[in-house]
């Protein structure tokens, strides 16, 4: 086991909450570092979309969903211009101790001692749901792509997608002009996603043109190809009957598995797999808050904009937890000398 | 009086968090405006320090004051391509009245019917304190500057900067490479102002070249000039001399006086000037939610990252209030076709 040095903050999930809660833990002086299970910064915008367009973010009209996490990357790095952000990547945190009047944050490998804990681990680890059809599992990697990371790869492409919920509808839509065809398969004719981008997609199916096909009460019954994908064959679920489809690539969008791990069991306020928080994102444990989507409260909303803002709470409050004689209150940005040194 | 039609939301005040409330009404399809008392949207960012850097938005390294309200105003525009933003400027609000069912806001001139309001009038009305000199008034608009908008106007002049707080600190290390001189004027040795920043500029004085002075314990005694300002005598308060400087700017940097108005005659959960919320955002009052510098509650931190959060939750319970039924939750911007549409 290789033990790191003690610091003042760990904060749980390189995500956009943590992102911005390693800035802070920098803006209050605090020593600060990121651990996180997967192998890059950025947590569901980097794993799930980096390429999606995101409108909800105030300041930004519109931005890539990997090009705010470079920002908040950036934004956080500020205070390290040496060493660059201090994040501990592809670390699973295992367990949680206390040693000698701190925290230990424990992996497969490492241990992390910190005297207090900001977990911003959003839906805590997560994988793509994946087909449940056994003949499927050795097309992964070979034709079936559980998560898209350029959609320009699939232009010119015939694409099936399997799945009723935003994710499938949002590449039928997102697609749609870039395949050569995009055909979406759901088990039911009940959709989970947003009314209006049903709406779009069926008007483009209602065309008639090929581009955009729906079946829905099918499931995937066969995939055909040698080396590469070239068709599937689809069972209409009601009728019994089946029926072939050319294409060589498969979407399944079906949601995603989220595993808290032992996040559940370290004497933190648990509802529903979620974190409790006060409005100060204190977690019924002095010393560990949270931030982000894995909190709760009366009228919670799981926002990026919710996340920061509870993000540099969290973090005040283990600064002020951390060394009691400093202030909750972190004044304002523009009078720190940290940023008006620069000019110099 | 004139009329305005009634609309879903009105959001008092057009800073940040009023601005990103302006958006979010538009991301649930609400019909929503803003009024606010000043001539320009971005409230205490605009009228107060449009030049200077902020540095603790998420997302943005760094970002001009100035900037960053454009890009607000811009991602609330979005739902407003023909008519553009709805705001109401120069409209100081004085009373809430209730009729057939709604709230109105009354002006001097105009009253705006409303199903709901979210308050986000941060400090209030605000005005930069005068200084209590009565010879200084006629001076003002002629070499006094109460609020600085474009410190490059002061490059090469001689400059005085009157109050010991963060405003007067910062300006002299702003302006102390721009300007011919810069003279400190305060009336004790105790300032109110980043250590850090007081630091930079008494390194800065005690060189000695002239460049920055430091005067503390003294007051403004007189301002001579006869079109424009030419010089100022000083009194020592406590050696009761007196000293001629010459000058031809006055920066008084005394803070702000601010005023809330009737808003705290309105029925609201009142605490110490400010609005206690939920953390849903209500006030008290049902239909009036609260988002912002104007807020209170247990951790709280006067930061715009947080009024952000706190805008698009207060937004979010007001469309669930004035039609129940429209969940709280908003769902994933990128999954709004309102967006989608764009790329058609």
């Amino acid at each position: 086991m290789r033990t790191h040095p003690l610091v003042d903050i760990t904060i749980l999930g390189g995500g956009p909450t943590g992102l911005f809660a390693q800035f802070y833990a920098g803006m209050r002086g605090a020593s600060a570092q990121i651990v996180d299970a997967l192998p890059e910064l950025g947590g569901q915008l980097t794993a799930l979309y980096p390429e999606k367009l995101i409108f909800d973010v105030a300041g930004f009209p519109q931005v890539l969903a990997k090009d705010l996490v470079k920002s908040l990357a950036a934004q956080a790095a500020q205070f390290h211009p040496q060493t660059g952000l201090p994040a501990h990547l592809q670390q699973r945190v295992i367990a949680l101790e206390e040693s000698e009047g701190h925290f230990v944050l424990v992996t497969a490998t490492d241990r992390f001692p910190t005297r207090s804990v900001v977990i911003a681990a959003g839906i805590g680890a997560f994988a793509p749901r994946k087909l449940p059809q056994a003949f499927a599992e050795p097309w992964y990697g070979r034709g079936i792509h559980p998560v898209v990371t350029d959609p320009e790869e699939f232009r010119g492409r015939n694409v099936l997608i399997i799945g009723g919920g935003d994710s499938a509808f949002d590449w039928c839509a997102q697609l749609r002009d870039r395949a050569q065809s995009v055909t979406l398969v759901h088990r039911s004719d009940r959709f989970r996603a947003h009314a209006a981008t049903v709406a779009e997609v069926q008007a483009a199916a209602a065309r008639g043109d090929g581009r955009v096909s729906i079946h829905t009460f099918h499931e995937l019954d066969a995939i055909h190809g040698d080396t590469a994908i070239t068709g599937v064959t689809l069972k209409d679920i009601k009728a019994k009957t089946t029926r072939d489809i050319a294409c060589d690539v498969i979407l399944p969008m079906l949601g995603y598995v989220s595993d808290l791990g032992t996040l559940l069991e370290w004497g933190l306020t648990i509802a529903k797999d979620e974190i409790q928080v006060t409005t100060t994102m204190e977690t019924g444990r002095p010393g560990i808050y949270a931030a982000g989507d894995i909190t709760t409260y009366p009228g919670k909303l799981k926002l990026i904009a919710v996340g920061f803002a509870e993000a540099a709470i969290a973090v005040n409050q283990a600064v002020h937890w951390v060394y009691p004689d400093k202030k909750v209150n972190p004044g304002h940005s523009s009078n720190l000398a940290i940023f008006g040194q620069k000019d110099d």
